[in-house]
């Protein structure tokens, strides 16, 4: 019987979380019941929402709770099934986290069809990832047609698919992101129709207004902080701003403090939203069988950065805080279609 | 020929106005031309929006242009008519503002019918402030019966008036005002459920968790600042607050910083949205004839606070942040049906 390893949250992080946040376990699988599946998972995925649930603090989903395994998307192999709907060598994607095995129910998991694109794209681009871009954008941006479009962590997983999606639209495209390298793939390869290395700018707000010389119409904000001070600065009338992440905010340790937003949306009717994925999920198989018609027809197109090992996980997602990742971030704990 | 007396913008104010800002002057009002008519002003209002457009930024309006009329609304009399479509002694409805004399074309005012409620009611509660409450809470809180609702500056114009509706929807309501006169105002002749005297308060937050048990659904914000704050703290799920006014902020001379937003609105999907009046230009008849209705059944009732005499209008404006008005404030010009 394998042994399952597990990355439990040991304690709850002041600031950055550090090794002290998490602590590695194991023990024995055990068999799968009836109705069973043993899964072994092949990638894990670390995203920038995860630090939020290690707060015990009142929020959309239930914290971690402590010297439990933190949860979180997974690819993972069939190894052993009691079911009839699954069979050994399926690929099936589940919540259930940073652990090397899993006995699944059923309704915890579900096939995947890695025809359409690598198995980990179902951790990003075509997951909740994908989904995430796609709802907050589109439901709450509503951006139209020759639209400025700006949105912070372009680079990133979710930042980098809205930027598509809105040039989908025909909205004009100006990514923020804080590496040159990240600039040139958002112009080069992904065709922004601008970009700002708020690293290299002495002055946002007139990084902005020349990027931006119409003004902005749809924020969608991964980032908070002073980046979304100075792009508030910049909104045009009825503008939305999708509230999507604050990753700026999530190792503060002192208050999160700027200017206050009243004013400026007053003068601008204009909307600031904020959502998690979950709120569209009556609209998940809509989402999903668009994003994947765009990525098939080669109008969406992704990168992600996969780390291997089981072991680097904490270490992969104390990174995704140093701002050097492109793309999605997932790590691969296995290879598939092989037996242990 | 009558004299007409003008206050103009003296200069722009650095935080609160004073005595400088204003200047009076005076002129021989001509006489109307055809198809216009000659004005007396029998009441003029004084907002606080007016703040706003004596700074020279961009905003919804036009900035007040220097050493000119201060704009806003007026009910005159018509003294003097070349006009097929008015005869003297019409009561009418402009926005010509501080002067005691006007002439106007036919399409800058409006006959309004003084039998259904005081002329000086066509500035309040039948006028933009009741249109302000009405169109902000309905289009945009969208309360739903058995909702908690929360209005700052809830003695004023708009947050006495926002507050019945409110109840008129069948929601909780729950007014934060700053004297004990005023929350028994709301109590007892508004029929709020709960009041906060956010002067006698120590800790806004716990005041709010005990006046709203069930959390905040629609906050209608008149105020900004840390009362904002506050609330913000207390918001439900998919909470919507209304920004209409952030009068805490129009008079300061250092920037408006307090806690950033973006945390809260991801944690509780919740939505924060400015507009003013003008956005539902559209709908302006809708809502009036509805606001008509609900007065005239006693549904709704208001208070309005009148002061005496021309002269004193800047001083009557400038106590508008003082925060000692209860109801609408108006400036009483000259007294109607007299000849001059």
């Amino acid at each position: 019987m394998p042994i399952n390893r597990k990355i439990l949250l040991n304690e709850r992080p002041e600031g950055m979380p550090d090794k002290h946040t998490f602590t590695f376990t194991e023990e024995e699988t055990g068999e799968p019941g009836e109705n069973q599946v043993l899964i072994r998972t092949i990638y894990a995925s670390v995203d920038p929402y995860m630090r939020g649930r290690m707060e015990n603090v009142e929020s959309y989903v239930e914290p971690y709770q402590l010297q439990e395994v933190i949860a979180g998307g997974v690819v993972g192999e069939v190894v052993e099934s009691k079911s009839a709907a699954y069979e050994k060598g399926d690929i099936v994607l589940g919540s259930y986290g940073w652990q090397t095995h899993y006995i699944a129910e059923e309704s915890e998991i579900r096939k995947i069809d890695a025809s359409i694109a690598p198995m980990s794209a179902h951790l990003g681009i075509l997951g909740m990832t994908g989904l995430t871009a796609y709802f907050g954008l589109l439901k709450i941006g509503k951006p139209q047609a020759g639209e400025t479009v700006v949105v912070s962590g372009a680079a990133g997983a979710v930042g980098s698919t809205v930027g598509q999606i809105a040039k989908i639209q025909g909205a004009r495209v100006v990514g923020i992101a804080g590496t040159d390298e990240k600039c040139d793939y958002l112009k080069n390869e992904l065709h922004f129709d601008a970009t700002i290395n708020y690293q290299e700018t002495d002055n946002l707000e007139q990084a902005l207004k020349d990027a931006c010389p119409d003004k902005v119409d749809v924020y969608y904000d991964n980032v908070g902080g002073e980046i979304s001070d100075a792009v508030l600065t910049q909104l045009n009338r009825k503008a939305r701003v999708v509230v999507c992440g604050a990753i700026s905010a999530y190792n503060l340790t002192k208050p999160d403090v700027g200017p206050r937003v009243q004013s400026i949306l007053i003068k601008k009717s204009a909307s600031m939203e904020g959502f998690t994925v979950g709120d569209f999920s009556g609209s998940f198989k809509e989402g999903a069988e668009q994003m994947a018609k765009w990525l098939a027809a080669g109008q969406l197109t992704y990168r992600e950065t996969i780390r291997e090992g089981f072991d680097s996980i904490p270490d992969v997602f104390l990174s995704l805080f140093s701002g050097d990742n492109i793309g999605k971030l997932v790590v691969k704990v296995s290879e598939p279609q092989e037996q242990q």
